[in-house]
């Protein structure tokens, strides 16, 4: 059906991408342990960029190969540019919320922290990592941009995108501190997160640099047709990935079960428990989550209520109202036959557990 | 002589720019404390780009000036993106530090903990405002850059310059580690940092930006003359700094007197201290630096030997070696008449130390 690069040959040109326009030799030499950690950084920087589903550079690979025709190097550079900001932004989200792990492995700052035997210096290395990569991935769009049609728009959409992920993280540390008293407001304010945080960087741009560098759609159409559909999509893509947290396992998320309930994030599906919880339910969610951690009964206690509120179906009819809205704007495009079903098949991606028969909603704790 | 514009037209229309390329009303609206972040954070933006000389950008319009012919909107626009991206790296820089004071007032990542009171969201929003800023100074240099003859050489060396202040960085934490018993190497790796952590965005960059869009030099021209004139003027402007926190006075600098020696910072000062002090002196000197912290009398110690070891005068000759050489280089452009007077002055003002009569070698501690 298709010819897109897969999973490994991103990964793998994405690593080559990162060597040749961030090379560290030009930076060293002067002392044992400057080479130590310049050569720390950068195999560090390999390693945070493995283990992803690529769904990003896919997702722009299919809506370049569905308006366009084959891929060309050039898009292919700009598919793994996705992907490398997204390995910056994952390594500043985790010194944000200083997690340990991601993907299953120990986190760029604190493999870092760990090699050279101090925390501090770890952070501080993932920290500038994270700004060389970001820097990385617009100066790999930016050449592939040189070679593709609408370049300049293809620049600024990338650097909207990078942005929009910034104020995204914004917002979602202010959430941080919203009263969990206004369950409402709450989720709402959690929707715009995901609609900054998420699906910008995870499906509106995607599609908006593929349909642009396709060359078959002014730019104006390109960014109308990547916000109708990438809106709703990104949006229930972060609903199910919370989803995921609470009745996941362990294996598929890299993440512990309930990890978000432990940290305390204040997610939509915590607005709706709260939301439709009776007075004493509310009062307990409320107490677990005002404390500064939650213990393995807290967290228990907060996944049961999760779903005898019926939060949990709430989320699932979310994400449902959000998929069918996202399919009938794809549909509006008017794609006919393997270029239908390759964006189908792109977008499907990022649901996996809508598309699992074995997540029935009486079954939540799988 | 010029009609470049001065240091409060570069700060405001750096604030300008900020709010134009990042305006915070698009991401809001969905709960009182989002708006009040985001409120905030706006507001530490502007607050962060206030106080500074503004130097760069005086040094990039001064050698668009000098070369061809005056401001246009556009050279002032990517002169005000370097001030931007400084201001992007001085927060990050901060928050890496753990720094409560920049520029005599609260770092940005103080200011919003204390805000918001919670210095962990602090920390985070710092860290976010910081990207953003850097996606900004890109964008506003892109967008001028299509109005400016060598456009796309504009991307790439602006480009190049973050990426090798993030490099520089890493390499200034990892001169953290390096052990203090070989100080002629500690002295050539902090001569390293300083030329991609200090110089590249502060001279380097600067000349080769003014430089290309003069229009009047092929890019290959521009940037040797960057290099050559910027990268002594550069690491001799960072000799200066470390050497004005030794002997300057917390009004002049907006720091303690000190700061650095009480934060047990590698600097070359230090690094010539070790090499030539005697066996007893240089005993003291690694103890104190290989602690956890240091007393006032430990900088008071510290400042004696600077001094009593002949580091002080050693700084002083470096820098004065580096000023030959950068002046040197920048007569080799032959410039003449007011354009070179412009451009003197222009490096002069990153010396002021050196400049100032006041500053007598027998009378380090003024």
């Amino acid at each position: 059906m298709s010819s897109i690069p897969d999973r490994s040959d991103i990964e793998r040109h994405s690593i080559e991408l990162i060597r040749r326009h961030t090379p560290a030799r030009p930076y060293g030499g002067h002392s044992d342990v400057c080479s130590r950690v310049l050569a720390a950084v950068e195999s560090q920087a390999s390693a945070s960029t493995i283990g992803g589903k690529r769904l990003r550079a896919r997702l722009a690979l299919a809506a370049h190969s569905a308006l366009g025709s084959g891929t060309s190097s050039a898009m292919l550079d700009l598919a793994c540019a996705i992907e490398i900001f997204q390995t910056a932004a994952l390594i500043h989200d985790d010194i944000i919320d200083d997690s340990d792990l991601r993907r299953g492995r120990p986190s760029a700052h604190k493999a870092l922290g760990d090699e050279l035997g101090d925390p501090r210096i770890g952070r501080g290395l993932g920290l500038m990592m994270g700004d060389v990569l970001a820097t990385c991935s617009i100066d790999v769009a930016a050449d592939a941009s040189r070679s593709l049609p609408n370049g300049q728009e293809i620049v600024s959409s990338f650097l909207a995108m990078q942005r929009d992920v910034g104020m995204g993280q914004v917002l979602d540390l202010a959430v941080e501190l919203a009263p969990l008293s206004e369950p409402d407001r709450l989720a709402q304010a959690s929707l715009n997160v995901f609609r900054w945080k998420t699906a910008s960087y995870t499906t509106i741009a995607p599609l908006e640099l593929g349909f642009l560098a396709s060359g078959s759609l002014d730019p104006a159409s390109c960014a109308r047709a990547a916000h109708a559909i990438g809106e709703p999509l990104g949006v229930a893509f972060q609903l199910e990935d919370d989803l995921l947290d609470v009745v996941g396992t362990s294996s598929a998320t890299g993440k512990p079960v309930g990890g978000d309930i432990r940290e305390g994030k204040r997610t939509v599906l915590l607005a709706d428990a709260i939301d439709a919880a009776t007075p004493s339910d509310r009062a307990t969610l409320i107490g677990m989550f005002d404390k500064d951690a939650r213990t393995d009964d807290d967290v228990e206690t907060t996944i049961r209520l999760f779903h005898d509120t019926g939060a949990l179906d709430r989320s699932r009819r979310r994400i449902s109202a959000l998929w069918s809205h996202a399919v009938r704007e794809l549909d509006a495009l008017g794609l006919e036959g393997s270029k239908r079903d390759l964006m189908r098949k792109s977008c499907m991606d990022f649901m996996p557990m809508m598309m699992d028969a074995k997540n029935d909603p009486q079954q939540p704790l799988d």
